[in-house]
């Protein structure tokens, strides 16, 4: 399915199958997340795109085949019929972020399926909205159990990898506060990782009744509808639980700027406003550095994607079996379906789509 | 010299000196501080203030008696005669910032030498502007070498203190850029430390050209002046030293929040910004979450005062031998002379002024 | 209690309650652990230990009386009637270990209630094999919740801590494999704790069939007998689960120094093995330092005892209700029979037992 | 010069430059060391050697010659004549320890120039000890000033970046008092490094009263000889440098297995001892695991050679200027003679011998 044009339908086209070089790897693609970004990327908001492109950042598969040979990083080589994951962003392990800060996800060079790779050149099916995806030599793979469930896997890929990455920097420790802001997928994939750190408390707060339903099961101890609340009793429920002195440790996973102020005045001293969530210009916030940042010793994180090793974290979160991820996938559509999947996505009618070959 | 009224002349005042409970130290001041704090508190802007107080947070003295058995840290116990230096912070111990979170900088119940301590009780003696302090049992003390110089030392028990603080949470790395805005007393000493960290650059901004001359002394590989140089200016020479990237780590002890904004933009990917230098409310700051932190991965550190650790790495810069910190020190005067040494301050006429027994 | 001789029975004697100093808080014990450390202790191995005193570190209890104000480090004042528990060490909050390091459970001026504190002198009552105990007012207190057992959460105070530090220290991250030596009491805190990280594989040895049954519920992913298997098969194991590169992280608790070049070996490149515990001298281990530890870049943690953070870590393990720790407690015994739960967890037929007020 | 058999002259041959494949570089060398490895390579006691191959792992030289794009990390392309310097050790990228761990020095395809490596297939040319070496496009590049002596650079390449990885993992902060064991060129680059993090005291031992002296250039604030010491006599000394606690870090680069008591016995509490100096096998040591590591909470920490990180580290303390590293340099040679070289070493006549195009 190709976008050609912004904001128009996606066209399902038809490729040949490239010859394979050394080293790439033909998938048969097993699920494909419909997420909220590629909405930005059709409504023509993301920079970063060259059309035409085939769209389709989350992804899973089964290899069909390979040249040259490859490895999963723990060393086996892979085959034939395997089902696989991969580190949706291709780096190129040669730059200062790469080599010297060894934080491959800020990697200037890094490209993304889906989403940074046209489809007007060879091997063309560099995006998961197809039945075939090619990968670069340089892709980072990682072999799943083979009767795992694609679609439930696919959160994992995109949001789970940027949850692992922001619990990974959060600094969270045993008997902290913790306040989850936000538990849609991303906001629950960090809502699970939290939760081993053992907090003394973990805080869900989300307008959604369902969603904070679902953070109960993923180790949330205490949930608060934002829109039966007002913020200072959100505050107030926050200092009650930790004797006045605020939480030691926000993540803000609501995509929302409104909410900002509200997280970072909730910090106790010490304490880390961690930022996930935010993946478009939200304009300007107004802070007041003495008073929630330097009187408080605050640190505020923010987080920008992920790394393989976040990604390995949020798949075995979904392998362990201890949550109902299951939950979070409300459609499963063929891939003709992708315009309509995109435009229930746009009117909000959908949790999580995910693209399988057979469908619903 | 007591502060009796805000805006109002000091008065000299005759207190008995008490008698010494279990664990009190009787210090003979060899050396104490005129910070522009204690311009702000005269100026009646520093809320923790109860009149009447001694003011004076920075100082160091000799041990003139002792009740009971104290010992510094080492082990080793307390002498008559003994040149001594305390953190001005004495804090309680047992809450949860002394206790779990081990920062006991953020004790709730920290009480300041100087700032939190009024004279209407006994021992009276709780701040600097004076001929003998007492010390609470739970004052960490620290010896000094009896020849060391006690007025350049003053520098080290306030703004040195909150530098090391700063350093010691900035995470700079071999090979680093750093950027150190301000270069005062607090820049200076952050400077230094930083540089023993070898990053690749170390570019220190301010206003007064003396103050860059004295910075190249402490080490800083590049200077720029703020005034001869637009933000643009400053930011393609960041860019440049790096290869295009920004800074590694920025350190603000400008203490001016119209910094703040061209601090964090001057930040690469994955880069730290560290405020030690609001002391005093600064008002709202329009931050661009998405582009400055979120995309970047930019942590922001707040960082406020000091604990004994702190002051004894600023000691150690100090006795270190290895910078001219004597250059610090403009003015030395007596007791009687406070207030004149206050009135200098507030029109910008010293740098530093230290009141020692003997003045000039 | 009271020890009055090694090797001979304890005696029960009878003490005035003292009067309280400033500070002093009266204990009524709840519940009081019979440890293998006092077996140690009465045979006369501790070089520590002073006669006539009361054995007993492991202690919980009712707030009876105390004098002035004491807080929790929540803040909160102590009231008659709390139930609480306290870090069995003391420490001075004044050395290079308390103030510099932050490690005060390093503190050379550590006391432990009923091991460094004979009864020869007021307050006397200083041990847990007693009615009533007066803690010191540099005492840390805990709070707990009324209704918890006192007796299930005995073991929190001294070996679940001690676990609490272990992991604190170990460096274990998502995706790890981690070995358990040893799943008694330590070892079974460690697997809790351990298993909230979200190692790849959490393998449980033990030569106990129970031991590793239980640590099945404590989150162990593989159990291994000891007894059963050489350990050419348990390296096998371990490397067959990692694709050949061994163990990430080692804690070894079972306090057999037979096991610790074992358990070294077991690592794979980088690995870090945790040692809490051995309590009592272990002879000499020949190491080969070479091939074991500098060509696997590996890391050896010695760990030994805990402070206040690892003890509240510990007691939320408990209080989280997720794990059986009813199933460690084998026998409760009354204050009489102290010596004869020494006697029978002498001959080995005890897996822990609990001194409580009305016995069994 | 080419091995043609252990323990045998090394032989001039001459290989034809081979066509280079995308991605390689011909550099024509400008400075190659004569490590002490060497010496052990040429006696048959590395197991990682195939012959015939062409010794030689530190070296520098211009770029001759590339195909294809190649970059430096800092983004700016490669051109001829750029002196360059690069990681010894060319990892794979996908494995575990490249890519989970983050520590490609760990890298089990790791594969080193001027050791295993053999030339007996195209590009023939992959050690030092020659007048043209080919690297491979997954070689880290790192450019020089083109002013740099290269000679004086070439320690910076292997011991250099090594005493960088143990600096890295040492945990050193402001304030700890520091053992360096062995102060030969990793050792002096150890110091020089340790220095900068402001260590109270920064105490050297070796056997060599010249390289104590150099010791001190390089920042070393105390020095012993061993020769002239006994071990109670070192003992004794740093504790009297740390009120009686011990070293807070033991850094041994001796190389001598006999050493490693010693310096494991002079930590305190809580202390880390750092082995980065042994690279052959060293029997067995028999450690006391109670009293030197459990009951003082100690860390040992093995480390094994290092990554393109240290090696820039090491690289910018050489290029600061601050050091004299040229007085580690005492041979200069022409490329034929090596096989001199080596013996010159084996008999212990040479501190540092360089190959260089034109010889001393």
């Amino acid at each position: 399915m190709v976008m050609t044009a912004f904001r128009e339908p996606l066209e399902l086209q038809t490729f040949p199958i490239p010859e394979l070089s050394d080293g790439e790897v033909l998938v048969r693609l097993a699920a494909s997340g419909v997420c909220g970004s590629d909405l930005h990327i059709w409504q023509g908001h993301d920079p970063r795109i060259a059309l035409p492109m085939i769209p389709g950042h989350e992804a899973l598969g089964y290899v069909a085949d390979f040249a040259g040979a490859r490895s999963y990083f723990a060393g086996s080589p892979i085959a034939e019929g395997d089902l696989i994951v991969w580190d949706r962003g291709v780096t190129c392990g040669e730059c200062y972020y790469c080599v010297q800060k060894k934080c491959p996800s800020l990697c200037p060079n890094r490209k993304v399926y889906g989403i940074t790779r046209p489809c007007t050149e060879p091997p063309y099916l560099l995006g998961g909205y197809a039945e075939y995806m090619v990968l670069d030599p340089k892709t980072k793979l990682l072999k799943l159990p083979p009767d795992a469930d694609p679609a439930v896997l696919v959160p994992a890929t995109c949001s789970g990898a940027t949850a692992a990455h922001a619990i990974a920097t959060s600094g969270i420790v045993e008997g902290d506060t913790v306040v989850q802001i936000g538990v849609g997928s991303l906001g629950l994939f960090a809502t699970g990782l939290a939760g081993g750190r053992r907090p003394a408390s973990l805080i869900a707060f989300d307008v959604k009744p369902h969603c904070l339903e679902v953070a109960r099961k993923f180790g949330a101890t205490h949930t608060v509808n934002v829109l039966e609340t007002t913020p200072e009793e959100r505050r107030r429920m926050v200092l009650d639980l930790t004797d006045g002195r605020g939480a030691d440790v926000v993540i803000d996973a609501s995509g929302r700027p409104e909410n900002i102020l509200e997280g970072i005045a909730l910090l106790g001293r010490c304490g880390t406003y961690s930022l996930p969530g935010i993946a478009v210009p939200a304009g300007e916030i107004p802070v007041r550095f003495y008073e929630d940042i330097n009187l408080k010793n605050v640190r505020i994180q923010g987080v920008w994607v992920s790394d393989h090793v976040h990604l390995q974290t949020a798949i075995d979160l979904v392998l362990s079996g201890k949550y109902p991820f299951e939950e979070l996938i409300s459609h499963r559509v063929r891939l003709e379906e992708a315009n309509e999947a995109l435009e229930a996505l746009a009117r909000g009618e959908v949790l999580k789509a995910v693209i399988v070959p057979d469908g619903d």
